[in-house]
């Protein structure tokens, strides 16, 4: 395929991100969660889109959009490229969005020429877990993980996952039948880096080698709410003060780190007006590493030291485990073909941890699994001015062509 | 009057406290802003035990309860004695309510004995500034100073204080007449110290010699809101870092200046999601002193620090003053009497600054004020657990009837 057919392709893979970017439950902003109404629209199109490429599209029980491209095997095996169609409140365009798009840029760039394994391009009803608190509702029913206590799950309207599937018409009684082929080849899934490291190195594209464990943890400081004005400085169990105290102690530990990743996103403070103490502070701790050793241990000299602080001021410490996530290494072989795939179009080779989960982290307990990150530009993602650049989406297509042509000559 | 029945007095005095805090506008807690409908039925507990005292009594434009115990002179001067009515949300039962509940005991404990001057008990509509986000509005209306501005400030539905006024079936066009009398002869208020100084020294009483001037700053710290997996530590513009290391120098900083209060009560980070790193983070500052040049240096110094804070992590600060209160010294010959008053009780006479903004502050703008503590058991206050002892609202009722007599006695 030609520089300029590839640059078009890549530049109608943007153009669609971005119209897809309109279906939206708030106006003026990209707001798409789990099933709601705009999803409509978004399958309606990606259903076009699909069928002129020549695929067979049908929508799952879990609400993911699947288009298949056949193989010429009598029985092809099957090898998934996908990412997400939903969004967080007040989304950018590409995140989840331009992995979908690539996967059908790809089966158009093959122009109906067909490959011994079919393709199957899935694009995600739910990553971003925020309308049930969970994320990854699409991709658990390809890797048969939804299960009867996450479909139970309620929403802020106290609506269930299974409601949210019935209203849209789907039936979450079959949701099992989502479930990937037994002989499916792979996964591939094309996204945005999310971060700045690649557009710090000047780099288009990455190859992710393992999507880094998490652990989340929300800890309550709790002292005495009292008077600003009457309560002398030494006669104070200021909860805010201590939380400020482990927030910084949190960032300067994580600086001695090598490749940690130890954030406080959240803080909430009772009561929060300019003339009392507070008397409770909510704090949350988000640790990653690509290593579960090296996370447990930065997780457990956190904990240790909000102790400390909090029993130095008399002040009480509670705290909740509210995730732990091993690390996900990606599947060797598929990674080493992608790495070559890159390597053969020019572009130099990258190596990442990805900080953030994706679809391919929970595929990946099923089939062997590949991730290939974009660059961010600025490393802007979940906001509206998160972008691509478009040659870097072509950089990607063209890698992703040499991809398919390599596990094609791989087959038996 | 013998100790009996002055413990007697004191019991009721706190009885009636806990009675008008079932006066509520929320059940089960204490709550009640400016004219909200349950200061009807506190007016009326009021007036009843007023009038049974002897007192006239009358509601003026600005909602204040006003009952005049008359003097013996032809043209008796007036002494005020007041506190307010109005509550924090979720209050205690005597912040404010107890002062006006011990000018109502002293005129009681004359057991109809006439002084040379007369004594106006005021019940303030409004000290605590929640409807409206002003305090004082209720002794600003004794001091002349409730102006057309304030009058048309509007609460959270957008109705303003004429119309509360109005509401109530007042008449805010009459609001100039509440001003205090041109020959009154000063202001003396009792009020729960709020803090936990005397409880800490074992004292019953202490005597207010100035209340502290207030510095109040809103600071924004801006980074840039990122993916907290995905930027690494070392790429990170992230505000509530920022705010916490300012929050912690802030304390530092104030530990190291002799009676400095310095307070960052309320923290608002945006986003504020586990997985995301802060992009902007507001924050409070309330700075108190009873010298108004070590309260503004304090200030400066807070100030230049989060500014040299913002600056080496690249972030912006912006920041809003938002007062600027001058310290206001008790009058010094009516304090004098005060403790001369609490000395000839037996009582060791303590002086404290006040930290906190009472009616006191306002009226001493017009007349000479005076303000005597009471202990408040723990410090604790602004909550449902606000106390005081029986013994120390005795005390202070011994002490007001001692300074009745040396105010009587140094009439012309």
């Amino acid at each position: 395929m030609d520089t300029a057919t590839i640059a078009a392709t890549a530049a109608e893979a943007v153009r669609r991100c971005r119209e897809l970017a309109e279906c939206t439950e708030e106006p003026g902003v990209t707001t798409r969660t789990f099933l709601s109404a705009p999803m409509h629209d978004v399958h309606a199109r990606v259903t076009r889109w699909m069928q002129a490429a020549g695929m067979t599209v049908a929508v799952d029980a879990a609400g993911n959009i699947r288009g298949v491209y056949p193989g010429t095997a009598t029985r092809p095996a099957r090898l998934y490229i996908g990412s997400h169609l939903d969004t967080v409140p007040g989304a950018g365009a590409f995140d989840g969005i331009l992995g979908v798009m690539l996967g059908l840029a790809l089966v158009e760039s093959l122009g109906g020429r067909r490959l011994p394994f079919a393709i199957e391009v899935v694009g995600f009803s739910e990553e971003e877990g925020v309308r049930f608190g969970t994320p990854f509702i699409g991709s658990r029913a390809l890797a048969g993980t939804l299960d009867g206590a996450l479909l139970s799950r309620q929403d802020a309207s106290g609506r269930t996952v299974s409601d949210a599937i019935r209203a849209f018409g789907l039936d979450p009684s079959r949701v099992g039948e989502a479930c990937v082929a037994p002989d499916a080849l792979g996964y591939l899934e094309f996204h945005i880096e999310q971060g700045p490291v690649l557009d710090g190195r000047g780099l288009p594209l990455g190859v992710v080698d393992a999507i880094a464990g998490q652990s989340r943890l929300m800890l309550t400081f709790s002292g005495a709410t009292n008077h600003a004005g009457t309560t002398p400085m030494t006669m104070r169990r200021d909860a805010l003060a201590g939380a400020a105290e482990w927030i910084t102690a949190v960032e300067r530990t994580a600086a001695t780190i090598e490749g940690l990743a130890a954030t406080v996103g959240h803080v909430q403070a009772t009561p929060s007006v300019v003339n009392m103490i507070v008397g409770r502070c909510d704090v949350s701790l988000d640790v990653r590493h690509r290593e579960d050793q090296a996370r447990l241990r930065a997780y457990d000299s956190l904990l240790r030291l909000a102790g400390e602080i909090a029993t130095r001021r008399g002040l009480v410490l509670a705290y909740e485990h509210h995730l732990d996530q091993r690390a996900t290494p990606m599947d060797a072989a598929l990674t080493t073909l992608l790495a070559t795939a890159v390597e053969s179009t020019g572009a130099p080779v990258a190596h990442l941890t990805s900080g953030a989960g994706h679809d391919a982290m929970i595929l990946a307990c099923r089939l062997p699994a590949a991730m290939l990150f974009l660059r961010s530009p600025g490393g802007v993602s979940h906001h509206p001015d998160e972008t691509v650049h478009e040659t870097d989406v072509a950089a990607a297509l063209t890698a992703g062509l040499r991809f398919l042509d390599l596990l094609a000559a791989a087959q038996p």
